[in-house]
């Protein structure tokens, strides 16, 4: 009964407060159960108080923080990288997944199989050192325009995501990116884009190698894929770089599902969210059938496991930030 | 020649100052160089001034942060646990290298090489879930002691470094653990000892399978290594944790050579000591014949790189805390 009775209380308080709060999202279920979830975590009074060191809130990127059609990012600055290089590799005019790439054929690429992408992948993220990758990534990211809205991809981001992001930082908690996503492509710019350090991005990575020339040492990456941070490595990634379990999990796709489940089964309060992409006029509409951003399994469980499923259409004010 | 001005005055003020800081430091060059090295990285005015985001500093912990002889604390642990588990296989009677274990022959043991390690690794960190592991590393530590002195493991920490790494997270300071220990073997008391909590412990590991039991995620220990973090993999293992160079690097041995160099060669104010093993009466004087805590490379390039070595015999008041 007391804690019905401080529950209320904080509905009562937060309803007055939550209209100024997270001004991009309309005032919906979604809305509201993060905001009293973030409350009652983080109310010095709440029987369901958090301490600061266990706030930690995990997002997936792809599809979560940013938009991930017509295609990932990460594979438009791998097609631009491919044919910045080709110069240097006539033979890649024959030779596929090149060839395809060249020739702007996205179905020749897709029909390679995740081979080709790995291919794409050594051939632009390896050979060079951790520094000179961030300044390529850095210099591409400031420049490469999103091919139907004509945005830079940093500004594809979505405002609501960027208001919450904000909004769990001051009340507390740390964010993490936790992405299927290369580490080193995201470094360079989530911490001026979403405030998330270096240091709390978990993605996918190559091999690399420690070398020392002249006496100088560099680390250079090597044409392997070291870790894949999809589906069930996420969790396993969470344990091996944070050392705990999460509070809040976001996620928008079934590569997410095992973060959201390692995260919400752990004991006391927890937060799943899945962003639901139900908005084909302002973005794109997809779900269960979608080859990019699959949301199949984890939507199905939602209400078994009480994740919150946000409706982007009917619940999101704005989706990305105003020009 | 202003740059001389404001060194000299940082000196002077800091003279006054140094005295009560780092009380279990004798006066000298290290506690000097550490000591004006953190206020010129600190101070506002400082034409060295570092931002917070980028003060990290990096510790190697057996040698560095608590004591690594007679035998790493690790491997106690893993005798102590192959001893427990014994009654569970009584093959290993018969079976090296757990016989050896079971018979304290530590020589036996050893010649079993790195694979007979491995074996006993996969025995005693593996088959458990995280949790499970974490709550049997927590109780072994709390009352498990060292062999020679009869304290518990966690008073067997320098005392020295423990001022040292409280100084610097007042001044802003992220401390890490880089460390050939294991990470899950670390995290449960890190926290408590030292101030560094489990997301910024970085170490070695096994492998890890996650796991849906009857709906409930679970994440449990393989046995095979993932990384060993030692050597030229410390600032491999920097650079994909925390994605940035850190700007100090502690270490004690030549398994810290390339850490210290990763840090060092980076541009700006950089910072590595070394924590010279020299005291044969209050710990064990070694370095370049141990088979433990090896310092001969780091040792020789020490002045080459413009890393402090600290005498412990001649530098440390006190090396472990009082009883």
């Amino acid at each position: 009964m007391r804690k019905f009775v401080v529950s209320l209380l904080f509905f009562v308080t937060y309803s007055v407060f939550a209209q100024t709060l997270l001004p991009s999202w309309n005032d919906g279920p979604s809305k509201q159960a993060v905001l009293s979830f973030i409350e009652k975590t983080t109310a010095k009074d709440s029987p369901d108080f958090v301490p600061v060191s266990q706030r930690i809130a995990v997002f997936d990127n792809d599809g979560t923080l940013w938009s991930e059609q017509p295609i990932y990012v990460q594979i438009s600055f791998t097609f631009d990288r491919i044919k910045a290089l080709a110069h240097k590799h006539p033979e890649w005019t024959t030779q596929q997944p090149f060839k395809a790439v060249l020739e702007n054929d996205i179905k020749g690429v897709m029909a390679t199989g995740q081979d080709g992408l790995f291919k794409l992948i050594a051939a632009t993220h390896a050979g060079v050192t951790t520094e000179e990758f961030r300044e390529i990534a850095e210099q591409w990211i400031k420049t490469a325009r999103h091919p139907k809205t004509g945005r830079l991809y940093t500004e594809m981001v979505y405002q609501p995501m960027l208001e919450l992001l904000a909004h769990l930082e001051s009340r507390g908690y740390k964010n993490y990116i936790v992405s299927g996503g290369g580490i080193e492509f995201m470094r360079p710019w989530t911490e001026l884009v979403y405030g998330i350090p270096p240091e709390r991005v978990i993605g996918s990575s190559i091999k690399s190698q420690f070398q020392i020339i002249d006496g100088s040492p560099r680390i250079v990456g090597l044409p392997e894929m070291q870790f894949i941070d999809d589906k069930e490595n996420k969790p396993i990634a969470i344990q091996e770089r944070i050392g705990r379990r999460p509070i809040m999990a976001f996620g928008n796709s079934d590569g997410d599902y095992e973060m959201l489940l390692w995260t919400t089964a752990g004991k006391g309060p927890r937060f799943g969210m899945l962003i639901h992409h139900t908005d084909d006029v302002r973005e794109v509409a997809y779900d269960r059938q979608s080859s990019i951003g699959r949301l199949n399994t984890a939507l199905d469980e939602a209400p078994i496991r009480g994740w919150t499923v946000v409706d982007m259409k009917r619940e999101w004010r704005e989706i990305f930030p105003a020009k």
